[in-house]
């Protein structure tokens, strides 16, 4: 340890106490850091000065007014499952990993005005669990539930597989408490539906992947449970069916569609052949679309209402075949052939992610579009084009072609792929990063594709409320 | 008008030709700015140098320009249809008001998308009738739809009578086109649902009153139009009953439920004592609430929900009573009952008008503690107490003691009465303005009630994006 950081070491020991900060090292007794310094994918390996474990806002306050006084960089870390290297220190050694685990606490569940209050390193799971013992949802679903926290959800707006019906975290967030870079804390933990009382601080914190502040606790929107709910797969011979499929289901299901997912034929042929175990109830199909609706009144009601739903779509030929689930563990089922794919995908090999938003309208086109320019500039490249359609949110992924050594073939040509896709996404007036934000990955993406102008106000808005850039440095901007 | 700003006023009217700039005088050919420079209540009388009408975004962003090189603050108008003096010039005679009215183009509709994108001085009922011609719904709904536009909306984050449903402007918003304080476009027109990539800038635009830039154009979100809705009044003897009819009809409804109004038997009174034409189809109660249910199925099952929530709130003895409306023209009359309270109130004299959000819990204690304090101290004081339940948004009107002249009552207590209002709501975690926004009107009670960490931050936005503070100077900060 360089000998300047041994008074910030000492305050910060005496400010958290053993049990609050982690000290690294190679001798014996020292921490092992490593669950915080690399990612849970191995893709960001970094090294710690320390890890402060803060017990409370006021700690966190007091170690950022430390660092500040220091000129010590902060990286604020949740769960740690982000997938763009957003909350790993990088290799200097310099940088304090700022982790909010231990501030789990409910902090206030309001059935009435539907909202619950938790602090930032809560996880997920368990915020869902809280709503759901009083018979409340809390929507927010994605694969890493059972490990992220509320604060990382936040700060990287996670997005996941309601978000049709129930928005982004960003429109399940009703206020933020806030510590400042300058150590400040902003109690903004409003449970209020409507408050326009000057600049929405709570929206610009939300997203800022902890580049701005740090997110030490939230309220959040809870909805009544619903009493039923219907899957189905549902086989379209184009997604040109499946976009039609969706108008003809938002118009007969309103607000109780809930789930919208496609995926394309290879990717469900990727899971059969290293899942054989999992059943697929329908014949191989171009397209396959996961629907479910749910219900604020009756297993019956949902139920016609879901059977004429997909009558009218066989009959308008949108869907060639359906198989509805007659069970949860039949609805599970559906489910978990569609998050089969990621997994079945890494089975296959080494792969390029590609975590794109377009508007609904555009995808058809897109996807025919670069699938056919890719093929031509990569002959036998094979496309795992799956996602939740019913946000125009597609995980359009690429497979080196059958049979060439995958790592060579991608680190060859990745610069190139990516830009045949980036510049698909950006000419149909998409988005380069749709749910898992910027981080490390996206940066220099996002200072190319981002307007200007946008890049000068996000440059001026850092600038301003971290002028001394010790949050985050180097994460989104 | 002064010399100095001779130099100014040839360089628009060569930018924007003659049509496109208005100026005032006393001398004949000189016009009449009045409609510019006075809020259609008359609270707030300016005067302008000039009025700017641009045609497109390009001349906003040259008059941006123009009076940055001159130093000349800006002044952004729609339908100058607000509450707060947000909208209207000074009394110096030295700013621009920006009229945005001329500009009020479709830029494009994607049924297929859901989204509608248009210019920002289009009339909120336009936006509604371009939707609806694709049988498709733009929810945001209030008093002024006819005259305001949709870009003073966004810039006040309008609210409404949907928003339990569809939630504020801010909720109806996927993109902006915005002019800076330095006259750059930014094009964040974005069609798209999920969109991480960099700090919400749309966010930080919306609701500013026009202090951070200049909103252009924007992208809305549409709805399916349901095909079904349902309207009835129910009769509650307490607040408390009411806040638990909102449960019962959120959990049975579920997102079906679009309208939850409340109203104090006082406000019904005053109804019925200046508009005794309208007929009020239950005897007097405590507290009537006035609900929507909104049903993408059928007028059959619409109906058939309804009765079934409202039986049940009779069994669990919520309400005392209620009338259903039996067709779409007794639905309106009991809207209009509802929207002729702000009209009898004027009807019977000066009012002080408060427009508060609570948490939906903490109402009932708010609404008798505030009730019972401002009746202790100014006995015989009048409370027309009636909202949005559904949001938590109460507009918590005062009316001077029976026999005493209003206006001096009033000018004489407003601060005391103010003061034990504003009080009350802080204490109960309120906002003191839930969807008016701040202006001028608003501005010293926001410094003094909201935290100095908010302020603090909210400052330092406004100079990072606006350093030389010319973008509707003296409101909000």
């Amino acid at each position: 340890m360089r000998q300047e950081h041994a008074a910030l070491i000492e305050a910060l020991t005496s400010l958290l106490g053993e049990a609050g900060l982690l000290i690294g090292g190679a001798k014996a007794g020292d921490a092992d850091l490593s669950a915080y310094e690399l990612d849970w994918r191995r893709r960001y390996a970094g090294r710690a000065l320390a890890v402060a474990r803060p017990a409370n806002t006021e700690q966190v306050a007091g170690v950022v007014k430390l660092c500040a006084a220091h000129g010590v960089s902060l990286v604020p870390q949740g769960g740690n499952t982000g997938l763009v290297g957003g909350s790993t220190p990088d290799a200097s050694g310099t940088q304090i990993v700022l982790s909010l685990s231990r501030m789990n606490r409910v902090r206030a569940l309001d059935a009435a005005n539907l909202t619950l209050t938790v602090e930032a390193g809560a996880i997920l799971q368990t915020v869902q669990a809280t709503a759901a013992a009083q018979d409340l949802l809390f929507p927010l679903s994605l694969a890493a539930e059972g490990s992220c926290t509320i604060g990382g959800n936040l700060a990287s707006n996670a997005g996941g597989t309601q978000v049709l019906r129930y928005g982004n975290a960003r429109e399940l967030c009703l206020g933020l408490e806030v510590v400042t870079a300058a150590g400040e804390v902003w109690d903004g933990l409003s449970g209020l539906r409507k408050d326009n009382t000057g600049y929405d601080l709570r929206d610009l914190f939300i997203g800022s992947e902890g580049t701005l502040g740090i997110i030490t606790a939230a309220t959040l929107k809870l909805f009544p449970k619903p009493v039923a709910k219907m899957t189905a797969l549902a086989a379209c011979d184009s997604l040109d069916q499946a976009v039609q499929l969706l108008s003809l289901a938002r118009a007969r299901a309103g607000s109780g569609l809930t789930g919208f997912e496609v995926m394309n034929e290879f990717s469900l042929g990727l899971v059969r052949k290293h899942f054989p175990q999992l059943q697929q109830p329908l014949a191989a199909s171009a397209w396959m679309v996961l629907l479910e609706i749910s219900d604020a009144e009756s297993e019956a009601h949902a139920r016609a209402l879901f059977e004429g739903l997909l009558e009218a779509a066989l009959e308008a030929e949108l869907i060639s075949d359906a198989a509805v689930a007659e069970s949860l563990p039949q609805s599970h089922a559906l489910w978990h052939l569609r998050e089969s794919i990621p997994l079945a995908q890494a089975e296959e090999g080494l792969n390029i992610k590609h975590d794109i938003a377009l508007p609904v309208s555009a995808i058809p086109a897109f996807v025919s579009g670069t699938d056919a320019a890719l093929a031509q500039a990569f002959p036998g490249i094979r496309m795992v084009d799956f996602g939740h359609l019913g946000d125009g949110n597609l995980h359009y992924n690429v497979q080196a072609p059958e049979g060439q050594a995958a790592g060579e073939f991608l680190s060859q040509h990745e610069k190139a792929i990516n830009a045949i896709v980036y510049d698909a996404v950006v000419a149909h007036g998409g988005s380069v990063s749709a749910e898992h934000g910027i981080g490390q990955l996206k940066r220099e993406e996002l200072v190319a594709r981002k307007s200007p102008v946008a890049i000068g106000l996000m440059r001026a808005i850092k600038q301003a409320l971290d002028p001394q850039g010790l949050l985050n440095p180097g994460r989104v901007l």
